[in-house]
């Protein structure tokens, strides 16, 4: 399971306060904070002002290296900053965050992740827009693929987000995207599947328990990866009993050892 | 969604005690605590000692007659004692667990349920034994809807317990009995699905985190009842939570209603 912890984002007011004024000490708590729950990747976004974006990132990054030893997945909606992103990480594993199926973003953005060997974060979304059924899902993530696929990216290089919407305004956003999982790991054998996963409890209250119950229920469905806060309360617990629940813990060793009283 | 709550079972120490002894007080707590967590159906086991068990289950549920309003499960494994607990409860809602696919328990307890009108739990093993695979689960239940339909009781009457064996010991129970589900659903449309939970976190630590992980999956399946311990920590929230992802509670009320913070 790979969690991409996504604390370290320009829209969070403390984040954007900090990239303005260099405060190394609080992104560096927030990689150390994350690192400790068992993250895989940082994701770094730094898009709170365009101007400063690819200067901004270029700070965080290396701040971020200093203070723990995970990759980092570079997250903007502008492929130049994931440029300048990937040149300071050269020869290092990292993941881009993110592609989608609008022609102007795949054009941009593949070229990126087949030079760099990167991980892809690919959005089940296109020209069109956001998807509201498990099959434009599915059609989307066709796409993607073959656009992918003729780039020299193989679908083992792609991380599908199935674009979850809030639960508040649209009831049926749970099942579909739990189908939408299943129908894309059908089609695409080998892909990965991951989810920003809060939107689902926008608006809603106790955000954390709608959250982890959620994610439990897409890793049993095959949920692979996930963009989260994984801080959040019970968030990794959740995740290691779905891991187990799911067959994907031998004798459910993790979860075993996950769940031992720590000693001071 | 159908809570059947299983706390009165004299499997557990404390309710074998109270039923010997005749501890009115304990088995109304246990009842009213249950009741507040916003439980469908009370259990009774009465089981401890079979010389005991009819005039036990009797006692017990004018116990918990007295001591709440909702409708009663009588829980045995002896058919007479059902019998025995269907008289005292003529003309009330009533639920049995329970049926199996073993043809003895059918020709006993199909003709109980059908007279009585009782909601039926029907366990998904039969004289062969426990069910490992999917395929076994929906075979077996075929055969109960079958003898079922024919004894006059219609499918909307029965729940059925695909029979979860320990994650512990069978690594891909919890995958086989998603898939269960899933089938079962599909081949008997208007059947319902129940299950005792808490086997599946059998000599783990932090069942209660298993349990209300795996049964919020199993809801989002379409699980629509479950047979467990209410008062467990954080499994009603679980269930709120699913309901609403599963797109069976409108606008999120009950969930949004269950999540505000109490008042003295």
């Amino acid at each position: 399971m790979l969690i991409i912890a996504e604390r370290i984002n320009a829209t969070r007011s403390r984040i954007a306060h900090a990239l303005r004024w260099r405060d190394a000490g609080l992104i560096a708590r927030e990689a150390r904070a994350q690192a400790e729950t068992g993250a895989s990747f940082i994701d770094i976004n730094a898009g709170s002002d365009p101007a400063r974006e690819a200067e901004d990132l270029e700070w965080a990054v290396s701040v971020v290296q200093q203070a723990t030893d995970l990759p980092i997945c570079l997250d903007s909606s502008n492929p130049e900053v994931l440029r300048r992103g990937l040149e300071l990480l050269s020869g290092k594993a990292v993941m881009l965050n993110s592609v989608t199926g609008e022609k102007a973003k795949l054009s941009a953005v593949l070229p990126l992740a087949s030079e760099s060997g990167a991980l892809l974060v690919a959005l089940a979304m296109d020209d069109r827009g956001l998807p509201d059924t498990a099959e434009r899902r599915v059609e989307i993530t066709g796409a993607i693929v073959r656009a992918a696929e003729a780039a020299g990216i193989g679908r083992d290089r792609l991380y599908v987000d199935p674009c979850i919407q809030p639960l508040s305004t649209s009831p049926d956003q749970a099942r579909a995207v739990l189908a939408a999982i299943l129908r894309i790991m059908a089609a695409f054998p080998g892909i990965h599947m991951t989810c920003g996963l809060s939107n689902i409890s926008f608006g809603l209250p106790n955000r954390a328990l709608l959250n982890r119950t959620y994610l439990a229920c897409l890793i049993l469905a095959g949920l692979d990866s996930a963009i989260v806060d994984p801080t959040s309360d019970g968030l990794m617990d959740a995740v290691r009993a779905a891991q187990a629940l799911a067959g994907r813990d031998e004798y459910c060793m993790n979860y075993i050892r996950a769940m031992r009283p720590r000693t001071p």
